[in-house]
């Protein structure tokens, strides 16, 4: 892995993709005692940084497996990302999806021209589904986070948000199934200064990543109790190394912070940031002492949110 | 009025005023059949075009005037907008609020310095006050929407709109109290092309700018059944004869449609933007026969919403 590793799938994907703005708030800076600057993936195309990853995977793949389509199971960003991009791109997109999925979660994947399989909602009967479309049809399989052309599609983000402010101290992201800290991190090893610091967000509650820094091996969430409905998968056997060569700390936070950041960066810089995003911005309010006086560069993941079942 | 005019109020406030962006959407064209261009004014400084005709009708007192302070009654966008102009140029700003007012009201133009005055809440009880304390303290009057002043810097933000695309066919805003309006239309006189057409958007329950302009005279509403707080207003004797000479429709919209042209923005554009500005959008997907293959400026009057009441 090198820059110029990076620099490629930069290249491969950046017309594809929006530049997204980085953004900056006097009064979160003030609560923060830090310079924050927001790198806004709100408003990547289907509202998700994950449309990079997904892009980027695509475009790996040689003619003949574009020809046959690809496939992930996902009921949530991931799935609509996988779909929209492979339309952008030409190529049939299969997504196997629990039978209860929310309608909407269906609805936003049919509207990318995804093709729906149904499983059972265990993770078992989702699996068990895939593999046997994967053989019966020969769809190349994308992993939402644990596939490396994936994680190199998540850096891109960063790479973008450092060429604007090459100088960051820390680079932060929420962590879910860690596909974008560990993109984030090599941006950050690679682009960033020498002494730039790589961290994770962590709802208190599906602390795994945390656990698994500590514990040296991939631990799981046994309750799923949390907000952030993005951030419940655990980590993989491609990105956890990269996680733990590259990042320095996984900051937890409590589900009530979770809110009160959203609702925080929605009332005052008026942009709609989804809660695993929040969780990021959560934690840089909640553990100053990591912070205070730094350039402090926030991947806000997605804006993805049901208005219907909002938690204010 | 000339252009200059307009110009001489641009420069006089352009280093105090955020320079807002100016977005666009896929799915909000296509839903439009035209080309929507928003002047994104919910990022202005806290949160709303008000900002600029605030700054403005300071800066155009003399020093004396300026030492002894100003004064409106308001409880919305403009107390605050006074309040945190009036602080940037060094001026006390004085708000008289009826007594009744949200604490969150309060909060906000506390927190920007403003002073607040309490008064009974009725029209007459709110007068009476200002009245006394201008004769009492020789504090400069500033009306929110019915002074020249205020309208010349509103005018500021669809100047910068038609900086970015000078051809637009058609400007529309939001109709309150007629000072967002009137401004727009003296920077699309002065500064679009000659064939600009300057719309109006109301809700139907309060159409009083509707009835004014049918029937050539001031009119009232009788009650103020609408989502959109920021237009229960009616205009002014300074801004009605503006809006006569340059304005060539007023678009009404139902309050179902108010409500779901805001959740369409919040959802797939990601940004936060209150009802008043949502009417706008609102007049545009229902009203397409004035819109279809046009280039319209859509000025979002602002983003001050508060999430615990929202009605999703």
């Amino acid at each position: 892995m090198t820059r110029e590793t990076l620099q490629q799938a930069y290249n491969e994907i950046k017309d594809q993709v929006h530049r997204t703005p980085v953004l900056q708030s006097r009064l979160l800076n003030d609560k923060a005692k830090a310079a924050l600057f927001f790198k806004c993936e709100n408003f990547q195309k289907m509202g998700a940084f994950k449309m990079r990853g997904a892009l980027h995977a695509i475009q790996k793949l040689n003619k003949e497996q574009k020809q046959k389509g690809v496939l992930t199971h996902s009921s949530g960003n991931f799935a609509q990302a996988l779909s929209l991009a492979a339309k952008n791109l030409g190529v049939r997109a299969h997504i196997v999806m629990p039978d209860n999925a929310p309608q909407v979660k269906k609805e936003a994947v049919s509207s990318y021209d995804g093709n729906i399989y149904f499983s059972q909602s265990s993770a078992n009967a989702r699996e068990q589904k895939s593999e046997e479309l994967l053989r019966q049809f020969g769809y190349s399989f994308i992993h939402p986070s644990n596939d490396i052309h994936v994680i190199l599609g998540n850096a891109t983000a960063a790479i973008e948000l450092l060429e604007e402010i090459p100088d960051l101290d820390i680079l932060i992201t929420p962590v879910g199934g860690g596909g974008l800290i560990a993109g984030t991190a090599l941006a950050g090893h690679f682009f960033g200064k020498t002494s730039i610091k790589i961290m994770g967000a962590e709802p208190k509650n599906v602390d795994d990543a945390y656990r698994s820094l500590q514990l040296g091996s991939i631990q799981k969430n046994n309750n799923t109790a949390t907000i952030a409905d993005g951030l419940r998968t655990h980590l993989g056997d491609v990105n956890f190394p990269i996680i733990q060569e590259y990042v320095s700390l996984i900051l937890r936070v409590e589900e009530k912070d979770i809110l009160s950041a959203m609702q925080l960066v929605w009332e005052r810089m008026k942009i709609v940031i989804e809660p695993s995003s929040a969780v990021a911005v959560a934690a840089v309010l909640q553990h100053q002492e990591h912070f205070k006086n730094k350039k402090v560069g926030i991947i806000i993941s997605g804006g993805n949110v049901d208005l219907s079942a909002l938690p204010f």
